[in-house]
């Protein structure tokens, strides 16, 4: 017999060779039905492979990551049976599961081609093999078998990689008539898989380097019910509408050019004014809290960046170094700014009474991302973080993460991201040696974040294993108005660069001590905030931030003089106006401008120039009445002090 | 006889072979004594040189930029005279004019040395070569003469440079027992110098080579009157009080890090926050002037520099590109904000009813510097410009001219800027191939610039010749509290930028056509305009612009409480306050604070604490009597409201 540790730390026993699924089995049928795969003693394996140990466990449900990796990285594999069935011959090179489904890379077997229009029988190719309930099979072969096998079926690909293995790591899947190079793990037989849905094709180079040859990716994603197919359809309906990048280009917020280069956002007018309102509203909020503005420059000496350590980190894969026509000289395109606000710190000495210290900037640094990784404004070449470093004393810790999640709370309350969940990030329990910084300060500062975030009322997860090596971590997810999660403020405790730099501060003991750095970006970035907002919004912004506040419809041309005059008053006020002086009619331009997603329409004629007042439409609740300008301007600063309260 | 046409074009007729100075003394022995150098037919040459055809004049004074110039260099060959007296067999490199005085770099002979304590005998030494009134004469000769000289005398430094120049283009000037191979012009004799100081001595590597010689290099300054020098010293030290490196270290404005990298700066929580309120005074400005902010990022790929121009012409000599992972991909730091805002302008197409479209940055750019040349802010790797970039069409360049002087004017009055001029150049009108863009196309915009600034009363100089290729502009002058100049603020025109990166818009014919584009940047950059602004007000800043604003004083520990109260009642009205508890006697507290350069100070104590009051000390004015507190904030508001209108 084996002992079995469960989650809540419960202990069962069973027979030596039980599966995770002879497990589950034995606590509830339907529990059985729903295990994809699973973590035993820290290793993710088949739900259906054996155990023959003591052993801690834990199910991957569909619910969690692990579990829908397994059923798409699954759903790879189904699809390339599928493939293999309809175009024989067909080579294989690599299938995983991604975020958000699979795909398969493949080389079609000569003269022959595959469209959208094919997928629908691909589809069903695969609904058809699944119903098979054929089971996923592990095997361990060695080098020489596998290079065998795989060479007499004639996937050329599969050898190559197969090749760089070292012997006896090599394992494979088979399911049905398929076999395929895996690690896994994989679902214990394909009838789990419901519902298919194969959503685009692309050309994709083998192994990324576009000197081989081009394969064709065929991107797909599957579902344990017809029903989640269904709903995300929908929500992938509506996230096309709310695309930050066909939103950005509609309103005119940023463009990007060729010229300048990829991942190089241009912020248009609109674009830089609705960034800048973002970014006095957080400067505001952060003045009241005790942070002060620094400016640093975008570069600094190759030498800054050894002491911090990450001109070891960035290396090939990076923006490559700045030389000069002096010899030796080396710059940096700065990947972060923590290193200049250290030297900052180390401008002049500190006192334990002057701490904590909190520098703020609104940074831009530029990190290299491979072309086909760029997207919209969520990946970039060149982004502005809305970043923070706190110096602080180790007993401040606690205080800091309570004042800087107020400061995230409040942001997602005005911004409206009702639904959050928090992430704390922990040492690996097993696995102390690899963390810098003491094992007090790392207790008293895990210890701080709990406590913080539990006297603060976040609905926090603990993740063991997950802080970074310089010091644990909380992390702000939000889902956004359809659904999907977006990753947004993070709060980060840091032994390691004070270590570096040598920061100081003289005690109340009179000697010197180390202090604590904590890193912080509420929004992340200037440019992934807005990408986020846009797409939570669907780009209808709330009224203190959106470019357009009010726009203002003549009736007719005999009204243009004072529906400017209306235009200048407002304008004067602050208030952001336009005008709509086509020659429609009001019907016309009531719609036209409701489609605009401007909050407000304010439509003139003659009663309103003779009385100076302005009927006023409220973009999807209609009608609010007539005011005066002044009652109008009064009204429109009210209900931006109500969202900003 | 010859024709002599004077500034005024007056002409009259003198002997042929007639000198500048045999032409003034016709007019007054006034104004003869005064005339250091000329400008005849456009060559600037010596008032001794004999004319001998048909010419137009100018005579330079001590007044003028020529006239220091031929002054100070001819003080060169003066302290090279004197030199070669104290220290035989002494050999010497260069000794230009420079704008302050002049220099000689020099190699002493064989275990020989020169020191700050030896400056006085040369002084000396001079001073008695003066006396004796020795003529400086000019001498055509050959190379080969010249080589022989040279080589005679032991001058190797020399010897490499005539090696280096065509034959039949040396000349050499003689004064006393010394000779130098120079091209002038000189002053007639060495009489006019009639006080000298040698300021320096530093090392100078040959040619500016680290790999050569290193040379002696002597700094001095000379003067036409005694009086002249001792007003010289007076505002040296003036400048060394006003040192915007010393003041922005004593009130924290801004730092550098060896770390970080020369010329780059930090700016300091308190710099950060002035800088802030400068950017925020002039994008308010902009705004009312139609002006629309964008953002753009720091590196652009190399095409764009390519297209721009910019790659041919930041060289060797300039941060060089940044290479990435992918192969033939090359960044540049941007030296300039133009080319990112022409991709701007092209993301839509625009119509002549769009124009003028003017797009503003504060763009942080970067172009290297030499080391030895970087100095605080005003000499610097990395600065944010002001910048814009106005398109518009070539019948709006006039308007947009005055509405730029208008801006600047502004900034000069509300930062007290009294004394300025304004400097239009031109095309060199002898040579009109130099520059691209349509003969008429310039015409207007010369015409326009000139209109504009009589239109705007501007106290202006026509430089013709001083035109950029691109196009005319004018730039202006300040002249400090001290009396130094500095170049604040430019308006260029441009029609190179729109033909390269053919920017178009359709005109009212419905045909496409080019823009013109028009740079300025009012401060220049935001770090030297800081820099600028702290030597001139030597770091009394006008109170809307100042760190701090008001000190709080206690009269003793008693009334701290109450003094707190003060402090947060005023910072929560916006009003930059500071407290001072130490335990000092008020008198003490007084004297300290007024010399952190805090404008006000509010002295508390018992009455003021009982009546909720404060009594009010203005720095350098005393006493202002005793205020509620919300009266004291009405005073500052409306100070600061008077300030900025």
């Amino acid at each position: 017999m084996i002992k079995i540790t469960f989650p809540d730390n419960s202990v069962r026993e069973y027979p030596k060779g039980s599966s995770a699924l002879d497990i589950a089995r034995s606590i509830s049928s339907n529990l059985a039905a729903e295990v994809l795969s699973a973590t035993v003693n820290g290793e993710l394996i088949d739900a259906s492979r054996a155990i023959n140990t003591d052993a801690s466990i834990k199910f991957h449900k569909w619910d969690d990551e692990q579990g829908k990796h397994a059923f798409w990285h699954s759903s790879a594999h189904l699809m390339a049976e599928a493939l293999e069935a309809l175009y024989p011959g067909i080579k294989f090179g690599i299938g995983p599961a991604i975020e958000q489904g699979f795909y398969y890379d493949v080389e079609l077997p000569n003269g022959q081609n595959i469209t959208d229009a094919d997928l629908p029988k691909v589809e069903q190719k695969m609904l058809e093999l699944a119903r098979q309930k054929s089971v996923y099979q592990r095997e361990e072969i060695s080098k020489s078998k596998a290079l065998e096998l795989f060479n007499q079926k004639g996937d050329p690909y599969k050898v190559e990689l197969i090749t760089e293995l070292e012997d006896g790591t090599i394992t494979l899947y088979r399911q049905g008539n398929f076999t395929d190079l895996c690690r896994g793990p994989h679902l214990p037989d394909t009838s789990f898989i419901k519902a298919v849905k194969l959503t685009s094709i692309a050309g994709a180079y083998w192994r990324g380097n576009e000197k081989n040859k081009q394969l064709t990716r065929i991107y797909g994603i599957t579902f344990p019910k017809q029903k989640l197919l269904e709903e995300y359809l929908v929500m992938l309906e509506q996230a096309k509408l709310r695309d930050h990048r066909k939103i950005g280009k509609e309103l005119e917020l940023f463009a990007f050019s060729e010229k300048v280069g990829m991942g190089l956002p241009l912020w248009l007018p609109r674009g830089a004014a609705l960034r800048d309102r973002l970014e006095q509203f957080l400067r505001k909020i952060q003045k009241q809290h005790g942070y002060q503005q620094v400016i640093t420059p975008h570069i600094g000496q190759k030498e800054l960046y050894v002491t911090s350590g990450h001109y070891a980190k960035y290396g090939k894969d990076s923006f490559q170094p700045i030389h000069t026509p002096a010899e030796g000289e080396e710059f940096l395109l700065k990947p972060m700014n923590c290193p200049h606000h250290c030297e900052i710190y180390k401008t002049k000495p500190r006192s334990y009474k002057d701490l904590p210290i909190r520098f703020a900037e609104f940074g831009t640094v530029y990190r290299y991302e491979q072309s086909g990784e760029l997207h919209g404004l969520t990946r970039v070449r060149g982004f502005t973080q809305d970043d923070a470093h706190l110096f602080c004393r180790p007993d401040q810790i606690k205080e800091e993460f309570c004042k800087v999640i107020d400061i995230i709370l409040y942001i997602f309350k005005i911004l409206d991201f009702k639904d959050y969940t928090a992430q704390i990030s922990l040492r690996d329990k097993e696995n102390r040696d690899k963390y810098i910084g003491s094992d007090e300060n790392w207790d008293k500062a895990e210890q701080a974040i709990i406590e913080a975030s539990a006297e603060k009322g976040l609905n926090t997860v603990i993740e063991y294993g997950e802080a970074a090596f310089y010091g644990p971590k909380l992390d702000f997810m939000v889902r956004d108005a359809i659904g999907r999660k977006w990753q947004l403020g993070t709060i980060q405790v840091d032994y390691n660069l004070p270590e570096r730099f040598e920061l100081e501060y003289i005690g109340s003991d009179d000697q010197r001590h180390r202090p604590v750095m904590i890193h912080r970006a509420p929004f992340g970035s200037m440019e992934r905030f807005v990408a986020v907002l846009i797409e939570h919004t669907a780009g209808k912004f709330p009224l203190w931030l959106t470019p357009d506040q009010v726009v203002v419809l003549p009736i007719s041309e005999k009204f243009q003089d004072y529906a400017e005059k209306v235009l200048n008053y407002l304008n004067n006020s602050d208030i952001r106006t336009l005008i709509d002086t086509r020659n429609e009619k009001i019907g016309k331009k009531i719609r036209d401008n409701e489609l605009r997603k401007i909050p407000y329409l304010l439509i003139v004629g003659e009663k309103e120039a003779e009385n100076e007042t302005v009927a006023v439409r409220k973009q999807g609740e209609g009608d609010k009445g007539v005011m005066t300008l002044d009652e109008f301007v009064q009204h429109i600063k009210q209900e931006i002090e109500r969202q900003l309260s």
